[in-house]
């Protein structure tokens, strides 16, 4: 195996992210121009957000659905901010069959082309909406609260690993409510479990607000976002929750009677997170040696090393090795051992520094000895020398501590590049220089949007409160603080 | 909400099968032709197919990783006898982009084309197999043992749901050997772990073997393959694990240098379960008054019905259902109570029989007064009184009567409709006249398969043996013994 290097991040930060992902096995580009391969210890990631954001949804009164990845073309044509928002990046079946010419060589059959082209789903509010349109008759069928783990398609020309891919996994909540005031208290609840989970397992801060005009969802009232702040103080927008108001129920025709037998349009949400959120991960966390994770992110928590040279050696590492591999588990710590016998010791801690496993326990002869183990954080490369009977307890405070600096360490450069700043000319000139969010007084509008990130390049993240102030851009009374920043 | 009439199976067994599905609101059609919508009921069951089969597959050491949907025309024309298999029911994207014209229609850009056209996957042999190929470079990168859980199109002209739609979703396994024992090894592994999921959880009785060379997998060495007998007798194929060979090896290159530094093609399997396990569960269990679920497959197993009619009484009861539903809780056993207060008691009985919920208790005023309840097994329709008190212990033991006794009742069923026969003659007259597994000898050949079709509609399932015989159609001697039936 060869040992590659990992571009420093101040060297060159794009090819940092890229070295990263490839040196801990997360994924790849595949032979499909802009869809990418998720390899097991990437895919393992989604799975922790499955399994902990799928639980939260649940929790949360949603149940999930699959619905068709097909979308007729006519379907996409019923709301029309939606159709602009994705016609442009659709991948189109337009044929059901390959056949074989006289050369020998596949070929599309041109006898088997569709009498309607269907796109592949690009987001599922146009195919769930028209069984929406037949689910409610009542106001007892309210709400519906669904949500669909699923693959989506949006055809795209720069593309990147995890972040921006044609391809990419997500899930997607969809809900339809009575009034207006249970959709948005719905796309607040749900704007919420985003921010829980986001902060509370991948140990990443984020700021969270309504979207602008120019930023929201087509074919949305309102888009509320959750941007993270990445290590080269870019925004990410790592999630969306979306008051749709009622403009879908009137494209689709969903109503219900009410109590008094009158007839409503619905009122309805949907929200969505999808594997960009990993894109998140490895860049708010890791550093110049590979990937770092936070424990609760991390399906193998703890590493555990044995060194030696003799079998003799050997056979008494392994032993304890074993002891404290079980002892840990019956913690709830997941924990492996690294038995490879054609490998160095250097070799493996490099292997698993890269991997951002949180924990690596060194055991030799000598350890064995004293009854002490090495125990190193991958976070801070802290080493401490640790008896074989308090590892266990050590261990289990080390999991909360590291997920808790973690989160402090983000938290802290958050802040550290967040600015205040109230004049356009300051704003221009700390984008020409930096990198970095920017809070300013802004009299939203989507001109002086356009304006500004042509001037600038940054764009609104979102609204993040209510105060008095100059607009930014035209030196007016302003009452709504933004959030401003360069996105991915 | 209107009372619908489940059509007997006696009656029209193919409208029983939709009218099950309908009423236990598991699954619809969707506008989009041969795809289904996948609704909560119907997705919780195969989120427990994925949480039993899935943790079955990782104990058996294999990880989940994800392929990109889309497949290149040239990457599926590798394997020539794959292609063959395939290409016939492929959906073609052929466009990336939607536009509108100047009627503000949404039109294909005919700009968009794509060089190459790509497919959506049918499988993932292919896509996979060029990754493997850059992956495995040394016998120390074997085994690979992946699995993916994903959509699939196979363009349907007849579709029927859960058991034939043009998408559907399942996982397949994909593996990567050093040599042709260990894949053997695996493909036989795999068909145990799918035997051992659907027998234990879902309570489907299985015959499992070898399939024939006319129904083999195209491009495997050998195909096994799990097959259940539906309650028409008709026999539906619930999974299959393929010996791929070296096939794939060489079409792709995926070749390792083993111990003595040698170059070896690698040796493969692959192995596949989808949504069509719902249609065997439901085609299995069910009867005439709906849905029938086993307590493993079923999201609610015990769903409580207070019973009620002035308020006073309506508060007593409640509260006793209330603390009834935490102690079954307690004991892990998951609990709903239905406190529609807009439903009679018998719509709601009629409601939960036809979702298949294994266990519902009844509590009105007057068991309340003798602290009893009226306990109530879906499969058998039998009713017990049971002390407060004992309804845990009673519940709990009943789960795991239900669980057995629904097994063995198809287990039975099975068992009665399998017969031996011995001459072709008595094989023709069966299936003219009836349905069910038939075990003969038979001497396989493609040729043959073909004509026992024609003349009967039944074809081979499985191998299920060996011995000394009379081939069924030649009447020659033979020493394999196969089960036939008509299959779905």
């Amino acid at each position: 195996m060869k040992k590659e290097r990992i571009t420093p991040r101040g060297e060159n930060y794009s090819q940092w992210y890229l070295d990263v992902i490839r040196e801990a096995d997360l994924a790849e580009n595949s032979i499909v121009r802009g869809c990418m391969v998720i390899k097991p210890n990437g895919y393992a990631l989604w799975e922790k957000i499955q399994e902990n954001l799928g639980r939260m949804i649940k929790e949360t009164g949603h149940r999930n659905v699959y619905f068709p990845i097909f979308i007729p073309k006519s379907l996409l044509n019923k709301e029309a901010e939606h159709v602009e928002g994705f016609a442009k990046e659709s991948a189109v079946v337009t044929h059901h069959r390959l056949k074989l010419n006289s050369r020998k060589e596949l070929m599309v059959d041109p006898a088997s082309r569709l009498e309607e082209e269907v796109i592949v789903r690009p987001t599922s509010e146009t195919i769930m909406y028209d069984s929406f349109a037949r689910w409610v008759t009542s106001y007892r069928d309210l709400p519906i609260l669904i949500n669909q783990w699923s693959n989506i398609v949006r055809w795209e020309m720069r593309t990147r690993l995890f972040l921006r891919t044609s391809e990419f996994l997500w899930q997607e909540g969809h809900t339809a409510h009575a009034t207006h005031d249970e959709a948005e208290e719905e796309a607040l609840k749900m704007l919420k479990v985003y921010k829980d989970f986001v902060e509370e397992y991948m140990a990443v801060p984020l700021i969270s607000g309504e979207k602008s005009e120019g930023e929201k969802f087509p074919g949305a009232l309102r888009t509320y976002t959750i941007e993270a702040m990445m290590q080269d103080c870019k925004a990410l927008q790592a999630g969306t929750s979306h008051n749709l108001g009622d403009n879908f129920a009137k494209a689709f025709d969903i109503t219900y009677l009410d109590k008094n037998n009158e007839k409503k349009y619905v009122w309805q949400t949907s929200w969505g997170a999808s594997t960009r959120l990993i894109g998140a991960l490895i860049m708010t966390h890791s550093d110049d040696r590979g990937l770092v994770l936070p424990p609760k992110m991390s399906e193998t928590q703890v590493v555990i090393i044995p060194i030696w040279k003799t079998q003799e050696e050997r056979k008494s590492v392994e032993k304890v090795c074993s002891k404290i591999e079980s002892d840990l588990q019956k913690e709830g710590i997941s924990t492996s051992t690294d038995y490879r016998d054609y490998l160095t010791p250097g070799f493996k801690f490099n292997d698993w520094e890269k991997k951002g496993i949180p924990v690596r326990i060194e055991i030799g002869p000598k350890d064995v000895e004293k009854k002490k183990a090495v125990v190193c954080r991958r976070d801070t490369n802290e080493k401490k020398s640790v008896e074989f009977k308090n590892i266990p307890k050590n261990v289990k405070n080390l999991m909360e501590d590291i997920q808790s600096d973690m989160f402090k360490k983000a938290k802290n450069f958050l802040n550290d590049n967040t600015h205040e700043i109230e004049n356009f000319e300051d704003f221009k000139d700390f984008f020409k220089n930096k990198r970095g969010f920017v809070k300013a007084f802004w009299n939203q509008s989507k001109e002086s949007e356009g304006e500004i990130k042509y001037a600038t390049g940054a764009s609104s993240r979102c609204l993040i409160g209510e105060g008095n102030g100059k607009c930014i851009f035209t030196g007016k009374p302003a009452k709504q603080k933004w959030v401003f920043g360069i996105g991915y």
